[in-house]
């Protein structure tokens, strides 16, 4: 996506080698515009697949997530970051790891809003060791429903998610590809 | 905004006099094309004051909000919930009482985001005490900018934030104002 690789050389900063901030239009400030573009995208390459429902992972991926959700004209679902325990029988839980924040989530999903025959598109704002894609395709999969793929925005494809997904079979989708950061710097696969 | 009375009505559950779950659209699933049509409302009504920027608390308010900001053509910003002082200098952080979850949290601005020829208005998904919104106001004051107004899906009008804010001179606009809530009822301000 032209756009996104244009913001991401300007106004991105590679803070290491694994850190590259976009808070000037993605998880701080927000470009409404661009997240509507994003959401063309996604709707274009995954339409292919009959989607039912959009599933994000909170907060990063809303934006995106529901500009892709009005232009399929699908209901989309923010699964929620809880820090323990639901004790209740109505929710879907299962423990992601965040190495950003080297800590544990539970991800939590209504019963409510998922049933086996939903074939659910998530979407995230960004794709490093995979670890909430993956958490969200277990819920997805527990309830006896379907991944119709993971559209991401910013894939960082030097890490792990990327393979390890392909490796199991969803077919991931990336609006941007990083294939080094180095302090500085950035390069996109070509 | 009679959309939404409809789907409050329809689908809201009243699980006390002061709870009202809306997490089949507003919450957790969510109806992106009744975000758009919020985002209209705040459009039309806003569009008086020359607003440059609009500011959300993550993460229920990040949905209208971004809807907002595509039709007025404006960047937004979500104010991040930390759960302790940031220790360096460049952001403005507040402290906020959330009732709900009876706990604080510091509402966090990148100092980048703002300046003060800013006028902004602030999109949240409910007001009941005003703890979140009044935070809000006071960073946006705190980096010496202006609040052009503050947007609001769902208003509890029987607790008391619409009116503490509305005598702070807040220009307060609500699309739904619940005048009373018991278990099973709802009723709306005529």
């Amino acid at each position: 996506m032209e756009n996104l690789h244009k913001r991401i050389l300007e106004e991105g900063q590679a803070l290491s080698e694994t850190v590259l901030k976009v808070d000037s239009f993605l998880n701080h400030q927000v470009d409404a515009e661009l997240m509507y573009e994003m959401g063309t995208y996604f709707k274009n390459y995954f339409e292919k697949h009959k989607v039912t429902k959009i599933f994000t992972i909170e907060s990063s991926g809303i934006a995106p997530a529901v500009m892709t959700a009005m232009q399929m004209n699908l209901p989309m679902v923010t699964l929620k970051k809880q820090s323990s325990k639901t004790l209740n029988g109505d929710v879907y839980q299962t423990r992601v790891h965040s190495f950003t924040k080297n800590s544990d989530y539970e991800l939590t999903l209504s019963k409510k809003y998922i049933d086996k025959n939903d074939n659910i598109l998530v979407i995230d704002d960004f794709l490093a060791n995979g670890e909430a894609a993956l958490g969200a395709a277990r819920l997805i999969e527990e309830a006896g429903a379907s991944v119709a793929g993971i559209g991401i925005v910013i894939e960082k494809s030097f890490q792990k998610g990327a393979e390890m997904l392909k490796d199991k079979g969803y077919d991931v989708y990336s609006l941007a590809r990083i294939a080094k950061l180095s302090k500085g710097e950035i390069e996109f696969i070509k």
